[in-house]
């Protein structure tokens, strides 16, 4: 055993798809040159762009600030970050914690915000109520609210977030299997957003298996949060990630396969489905919105809030 | 517990989506009244159409040559049919006579074409072969091209196939796994060929639950051959089929929601994808081809046939 690239005897991966075998050196280099591959590939990045991650202290969202902060290093663009405190009892915490560790290192200019402070109520509190609609369901649209709000209050021309290899075709297959093609066409490397109030959203990551992001972490030896949501496995996320995991032992680039699937059909959706975004405002927060009210102010009135 | 329809105590089916309840006679009728629908609703049927069922004698076959009976004994349609005996050990003869009887009972025209006679090998023979590429991949061409010719023999303007809702929901998710845009494009309640030599398939069992099929022939009392191919389970097919029902145990509705998004999805790939079908003649057989040899004839090429 030694490694594909270099011959160092020191192998830490083999990858599944490829069967590579790498060194600690080569493997890092490699997930780098990937993320890299597709921001050009993808056109993710513009000269002068003010970058803001969504940093949750996850191995993902702290992989992108670092592959990002690459960039920064370079003056190519200006980075800062988010967290969101979605009030989930001991589990939130320690993230917020290694993301304003991760700030504080790199010198960039970060904010925290709560679903408590901007909402009045917690994650764990909308879980109390009866008839709630899932944990997911609000955790997504406050979540969505709270870093597109940050993304203008802080001057942001993308936000990016830590989506992976995995996440990514979990979405596809989700919406592949509800019939969802409305939001099929909203998945992909980089939002279409024509509303001005939404910036462009990015996903370095997404061509990166999430097994290879954790061994990155370990790898570049960078602090994160490694626990899951405790919500995250009553999902239906939660179950199609299982059953694309079992495929996938037998067949190993189904990932990649359905991904690639995707993006030809995305293409065609878009050109085809391209009427034009309503973009309203929310009568009641005057955030975007498709109706009168936008998703997290209904939600919100539904709660009781 | 009584039928959600008629009030009779003998209730035979809950029904797995609307959780209906339904006795013997209903439970019959829903399901002709369903293929019919699928039938008016995909135009499947002209006035005056010969329509050849693919009659392998088991249960999808044989539903599809019962309804579609229906419109025969109404003088709508000419029904006839034609089964392919792959040479498989143990499992085709069963089916082929069942068939027989079939064509008899109704008097139909009906033809028998085995792989051995039509092409000198049977399905059996190519699975001794080293390096073959897999059962289906065989099955499915030599069978198609023997159903094609058979179409044009017996003056056949529609195919009529058994595909069942599992299947048609297998076939999409294969694709969309598989990244196979091409192949997606093709599947669907009726073929748009535009080559003259193909003639069109349709499929009126297309939204109707494999097992309420399994239902229905067993309170019709129709003789159908229950034995699943020796070859299925080494399939990528049969994995698939095992994710799916696994997932509807919990998501009922899921293989309608599949179907529904891939049907949107299939208009607007239709619109963008136009592009002709190339339809040149395989240079040894005749049949159309895509390239010089058509699929069939470069496999009995690449079998030392």
């Amino acid at each position: 055993m030694q490694c594909s690239k270099c011959g160092n005897p020191k192998v830490i991966i083999k990858k599944e798809q490829s069967g590579q075998l790498l060194c600690k050196d080569c493997f890092i280099e490699s997930i780098e040159k990937k993320a890299i591959k597709t921001i050009r590939k993808e056109k993710l990045l513009d000269k002068g762009d003010k970058v803001l991650v969504a940093l949750s202290g996850g191995k993902d969202s702290v992989t992108t600030l670092e592959i990002l902060n690459t960039f920064r290093q370079m003056h190519i663009i200006e980075l800062c970050a988010v967290t969101v405190d979605e009030g989930i009892d001991n589990y939130r915490q320690d993230g917020v914690d290694i993301a304003i560790r991760h700030a504080e290192r790199l010198g960039i200019e970060h904010k925290v915000v709560s679903l408590k402070d901007e909402y009045g109520i917690t994650l764990d509190e909308i879980m109390q109520k009866e008839n709630h609609k899932g944990s997911c369901t609000y955790c997504g649209v406050f979540r969505r609210t709270i870093i597109n709000k940050a993304a203008r209050e802080m001057g942001a021309t993308k936000i990016a977030t830590g989506h992976n290899l995995d996440d990514e075709v979990q979405g596809i297959l989700m919406n592949y299997l509800e019939g969802n093609i409305d939001n099929l066409t909203k998945l992909g490397a980089k939002s279409e957003s024509k509303a001005e109030e939404f910036t462009v959203k990015i996903k370095p990551l997404r061509e990166i298996p999430e097994r290879e992001i954790g061994l990155y972490v370990v790898a570049k030896e960078l602090e994160v949060h490694f626990d899951s949501c405790p919500y995250a496995m009553q999902s239906f996320r939660g179950e199609i990630s299982e059953v694309i995991n079992h495929l996938a032992e037998k067949h190993p680039t189904i990932k990649y396969s359905t991904l690639r699937g995707y993006d030809k059909i995305k293409n065609v959706l878009k050109k085809e489905l391209k009427k034009e975004f309503n973009h309203g405002r929310c009568s009641k927060c005057g955030e975007p919105a498709a109706n009168e009210l936008c998703k997290a102010c209904s939600f919100l009135e539904e709660l009781g809030m």
